[in-house]
């Protein structure tokens, strides 16, 4: 077995962003939970944390981190059954990455009175897809919300429906670019917004009007940024429905050609023996998202 | 001098999401595109690009990028002095890392109208601010939004003003947590909502209260994220006042102790020599961003 005492300490180092706060959490001095760390890296043989202010954990860290994580899970398990080691009740923590999209709409509504009845904390972690999966295949999260429906190995994937996104500009822009009405032309000549390198939705929904090549865009990160960047006219873009209830009722943002919409399907891929939480968690999910998303239709 | 004819098959293959678009653009055959990459790495001795669908560039090839699009802006300048040699103009691009918080409120409403009227398209990067000066200092990006005053070696800082962040949370938050009152030690043991390892805002909050240590929160890096989530009542946390006016005057959000409230400054950084059009976007940035950001106050 690990040493859970020197993991202990990792945990509450990264945690507590500091090594005088964990040690007062953990009860110990400073220099015993220094100790400790370095004990950790001496038996693994390379370095668990960087030291800054905050420390963060390294790549093997992070790792050893998720490790505790999990294995507090299934001891929140076993407290269950055997109430007598339950030291009152603390929160578990749970990492997850997703999609800004998600995250910027439908998660924390779906998800709030679970964390808050279950007394859950999250560790979110914005990622696009691939790289989502790529980190449950490491081990560094528990779960993640992407694209794709192939789990990897040692998990299960689930369907929890799609977000619909619609081809949206601010009035403003529609007046200046398509004086003469939304053509497919007009559109590859007018900027355009992009999420990321890896968001090919705007490419897609000019294939689907028969334009191909590159066209000009601005690059923005941010779910939020991006609808701000609409509604001031900086370009056009595909945008979840769910986000822009209240622009697209006040006519602040306008579709640019009706009804044509991509949805994009969303899988929530977990750990099989990650513990009773995460199963409830995905028990919870798999009955609430069809609030916010919609069924994705044969493709 | 540099090859432009390799960098601008760099900067095309990027910008395009792939060579053959980038063929396309350039009016050149796919695989004079990819001699010109072949060569221009055999120059420098290393990959500029990692060959993945799209392909993205190394860091050296970003760093590259930046050249290219520093060199772009000096030609614009250049050409608005000698008309004959407009090519027709061409959109250009300025690279900006910014705090995730300014680009979900003021960011687009105050540049907006700039980039339309100018034709500027942004590569938008969301970096918390130590992390933005790097890239500065590495010349990968032409201009940075932070919190701190310092310029690197061959900038300017400008102060543009503050965001005001207050402590929120819902009303169903308050009464789960605080049945007797918001005191300082019943908001030390409900669970907070942090953006990531490097926002200490929320243990500014509570320091200023009298309160150290650790404390149970949910880790949320998106500004968006973090307002759902403290809707669905997940936790309490310091939201920028721009971003959630109409929650507060709805009652949806609330304020935990009145009128205490953390302004954080912003300093527009760029470049001394970053060309006409950076500069005319930081003049128009230092007359308009008082309408979003409050004045510093003496600290």
């Amino acid at each position: 077995m690990f040493d859970y005492k020197l993991l202990s300490a990792l945990a509450a180092v990264v945690e507590q962003a500091g090594f005088e706060r964990a040690a007062h959490v953990l009860g110990l001095s400073q220099s015993a939970v220094s100790q400790r760390i370095k004990l950790l890296e001496a038996r693994i043989g390379q370095p668990v944390l960087v030291r800054a202010t905050p420390p963060s954990p390294t790549d093997i860290g992070r790792r050893l981190l998720n490790h505790v994580q999990q294995v507090r899970l299934l001891e929140r398990d076993l407290q269950s059954v055997v109430p007598a080691l339950d030291e009152g009740g603390i929160a578990e923590r749970l990492r997850i990455a997703l999609n800004a999209d998600s995250l910027a709409t439908w998660w924390a509504p779906a998800v709030g009175d679970f964390c808050a009845e279950h007394r859950l904390l999250t560790d979110l972690v914005v990622e696009d897809q691939d790289v989502g999966l790529k980190r449950m295949r490491a081990g560094e999260v528990a779960a993640c919300l992407c694209g794709s429906e192939r789990p990897v190995a040692g998990a299960r994937s689930l369907l929890l429906g799609a977000m619909r996104y619609r081809a949206l500009a601010s009035p403003a822009f529609i007046a200046r670019h398509f004086p003469h009405g939304v053509t497919a032309q007009a559109l590859a000549r007018s900027p355009a917004l992009v999420f990321g390198p890896d968001d090919f939705l705007q490419h897609r929904y000019l294939a689907s009007l028969g334009v191909e090549g590159g066209f000009e865009h601005h690059l923005c990160p941010s779910s939020e940024g991006f609808i701000r960047m609409t509604e001031s006219g900086m370009g056009w873009g595909l945008v979840p429905e769910l986000q822009v209830q209240e622009q697209l009722a006040s006519g602040k943002l306008v579709e640019l050609l009706s009804d044509r919409c991509i949805d994009v399907p969303l899988y929530w891929h977990h750990w099989r023996n990650g513990g009773q939480l995460l199963t409830q968690l995905t028990d919870h999910l798999a009955k609430k998202a069809g609030q916010w998303l919609v069924p994705l239709a044969a493709q």
